[in-house]
């Protein structure tokens, strides 16, 4: 049942029986920008939300895991490749729908990839050929135009609340 | 009961009635270094873990809110002051309890503030007299350092398993 817990100051999900509280906080999302000679890889998504749009390898954290090496798993189970990280893009933060995501830039290990079972196509892309109007989410565009200017890590937080298909 | 769901590769806790599947995600800390007149505000730790060791002002973060705002909100909730964030300090992860800490670096709207419920004391400290072996997590060294030396923000992954008290 929802109630506010001794010395905390917000209802949680607490547990009538055991006092067992259950605490929803803000996931991770971790993912890549991954580059083969100046192309962009991006994959088409082959699941709920956005089935048929692009986006960059990346999904949430799991447990034990550094954003890095979650970025790899991400990029190996969406695009079946290997990649090299070098460093943060940028974290973007999305407070209406509660994540954090931390984007790497990366490269690939070889140009030799195939869709996972969440994509339904992977795909190099150069700059002037990236599907602007059919990537999946802003955080997507805000990854990859960071990823362009260059620079150190960048912190945005997106304002305004989209709906998306 | 612990099970891989379909098209999933890990086991969840999967409730046999109905389906539903509790995702365990890393959480995100949120904190501050934060300063006045170049002195560092510590808080001195009611609660556990590390009880009686000093930290800068962090916790978890909540649903809804940007990683500034939950530095703004740790800030007041252990240190009764406000502050003004100016930027990011590092992003320190530390995969074997699962945490990812996104540490701001801000300044006291004015030298006032006591101790919130989960702390005992609250105090400012020059660069000098910070008391390195009482503080409460490796995390604060980190992120205390990195301030001091300045830059742009950092991502550091932790190495070493450390037990604290």
């Amino acid at each position: 049942m929802e109630t506010i817990p001794e010395g905390d100051n917000r209802a949680r999900l607490v547990c009538p029986d055991c006092g067992y509280i259950e605490y929803a906080n803000p996931k991770v999302v971790v993912g890549a920008v991954c580059v083969w000679e100046e192309k962009i890889l991006l994959c088409r998504r082959a699941i709920a939300p956005r089935i048929g749009y692009w986006t960059i390898p990346a999904g949430y954290m799991e447990l034990n895991e550094s954003t890095t090496d979650g970025a790899v798993r991400e990029v190996r189970e969406e695009a079946c490749t290997r990649i090299l990280v070098d460093g943060l893009v940028g974290i973007y933060e999305i407070p209406h729908i509660s994540q954090v995501h931390v984007i790497h830039r990366a490269r690939l290990s070889e140009p030799v990839f195939a869709p996972g079972i969440e994509s339904q196509e992977v795909a190099l892309f150069a700059w002037a050929d990236i599907p602007w109007d059919a990537l999946a989410f802003p955080s997507n565009t805000w990854a990859l135009e960071r990823f362009r200017e260059g620079g150190g890590p960048v912190l945005y937080t997106a304002k305004d609340v989209v709906t998306l298909d």
